[in-house]
């Protein structure tokens, strides 16, 4: 498992990362990065995940031209020019791969702009990220026992397929296979909610007058449920709109929830928040025995 | 600041650690350990916790009787008969505190029990704990560079509040002072709340026939989010009881938030999202910066 020449588009923390990881695998010889800042392209060279930059503004899809294997690392928001110009550019032996964290809006624009080269496109989603940003933050090691789900279409090449989950677990990752509208889902419930969750909380408390002396006595606890709603907000306000309808409903179920806790504390109901507390600790605590303690050893 | 005997009453966690802390910081002499389980007991006196232990059962009074300083570090729903026979048994010189995660149930339980040994009562609050319970957890760092709250009731004697905030100096961890009231009112929103959001959304999933999935696509923003989630069912049922009036109050503010966040998601608003996720950003990177990083720096 080896390709020539790896091109990745958009040279963020995931950018970067992937690069490093699948150099690191010895699965590329030439890296190009494509992105929208030449700063940042300079730290992806000096941190050594690329050999080369090319800004999006120049004529980067001659650099792409000649690809074997092009990763889309940018916001989904921004992917349809891309594929567009990608589509009129590579050779039919090229494979497409992406790290967008959602899937459904992703396939929309592939079958929207890739055309004949459709088949050539593997969308993924590598289940792993940092509440950093940028690529002096790429880690080879990000993806080391993470899941990385790929969501492929009916028309999806096998080959192309099996080069990017080749790709995937020669960087130590584990590799499976969703429906983009179960990933979605899924994704929404695990990920998209909780990071909401936070940042709806820590916004709450610091729209307050007094947030300060709240802030000033947070332990450990708020610490940990706090961490991802550090995260990028235009990344994750686009994550939230894309996903929009698997999002509504997971909230919506969660509000029920709270409401029913809200009604046990408010009527003394011991049972049923020892009941709600037992079912969370017991799952928690398998979780992270199995799938967690596996999926997220690393740091972020 | 040295006191001889020490004694501590429910050597869990929290008891466990405070006794190592104390013995690893040279303040105390001799610890004896006061609790339900024999077997926890034997843990914690081969941690080295405690010198000797007394189950709650036996007449553990006797042996607490000449303690200098007695640390209650039991469920605060249990307290009353403690205080009760710490009343008719201590001497005047001696000083109580507690590690209780609430403060006006154990100041009106304390009022309503200690009678005139009430000035020698120190309410506090260690502001670290862990997800891990038992003697065997039991961690002597475990208030290094944490958070200690005392809310001392203006009866309280200005020599007993300035031995404890001496102790826990000595472990490493920075005092505050707070009313009974406002202690509770900030735990809620900062601990309390984010605790029972976190295992609402862990108990909703685990209530899911296709739940298996779900978990095992989750990644490190869900591990992070859902930690404290794994905690004694026990303890937190107590604390969301005790606590009631502050975090229905919080619970109805947090509902109020997420309505307004579910409206800008169903209405494709996404100056309002990035609004809301800026702010949280700012604030939860800030706070890193300055109290989280200081506070939290710890394990747990």
């Amino acid at each position: 498992m080896h390709v020539d020449k790896l091109a990745v588009i958009g040279v963020g923390l995931i950018g970067a990362s992937c690069a490093l990881a699948f150099r690191g695998a010895g699965a590329v010889s030439q890296v190009i990065g494509v992105g929208r800042s030449q700063t940042n392209l300079d730290r992806a060279c000096a941190r050594g995940a690329i050999d080369r930059g090319v800004m999006l503004d120049d004529d980067w899809t001659h650099e792409v031209a000649d690809a074997d294997l092009v990763l889309i690392a940018i916001p989904v928001a921004q992917y349809r020019h891309v594929l567009a110009a990608l589509a009129d550019t590579l050779h039919e032996g090229a494979v497409i791969t992406d790290a967008g964290s959602t899937k459904q809006d992703v396939v929309l624009a592939a079958r929207e702009t890739l055309k004949k080269r459709l088949p050539q496109f593997v969308p993924g989603h590598p289940i792993a990220g940092s509440e950093r940003s940028g690529a002096e933050a790429g880690d080879p090691s990000l993806y080391v026992g993470r899941q990385v789900i790929l969501t492929p279409l009916p028309e999806t090449s096998p080959s192309a397929i099996a080069l990017v989950a080749d790709f995937w677990t020669a960087c130590g990752a584990r590799v499976a296979r969703l429906d983009p509208a179960r990933h979605d889902r899924i994704l929404a419930a695990v990920s998209h909610l909780p990071h909401l969750l936070a940042s709806a909380l820590v916004a709450e408390i610091a729209s307050r007058s007094d947030s300060a002396e709240y802030l000033g006595n947070a332990g450990s606890g708020f610490r940990d449920f706090t961490r991802i709603a550090a995260g990028s907000p235009e990344m994750w306000r686009d994550i939230a709109l894309a996903n929009r309808d698997a999002l509504l409903s997971e909230i919506a179920t969660y509000r029920t929830a709270i409401e029913a806790l809200s009604l046990s504390i408010e009527h003394g109901d011991a049972a049923a928040l020892e009941t709600m507390l037992t079912r969370a600790a017991q799952t928690r605590r398998e979780w992270a025995e199995t799938a967690g303690g596996i999926a997220t050893s690393g740091g972020s």
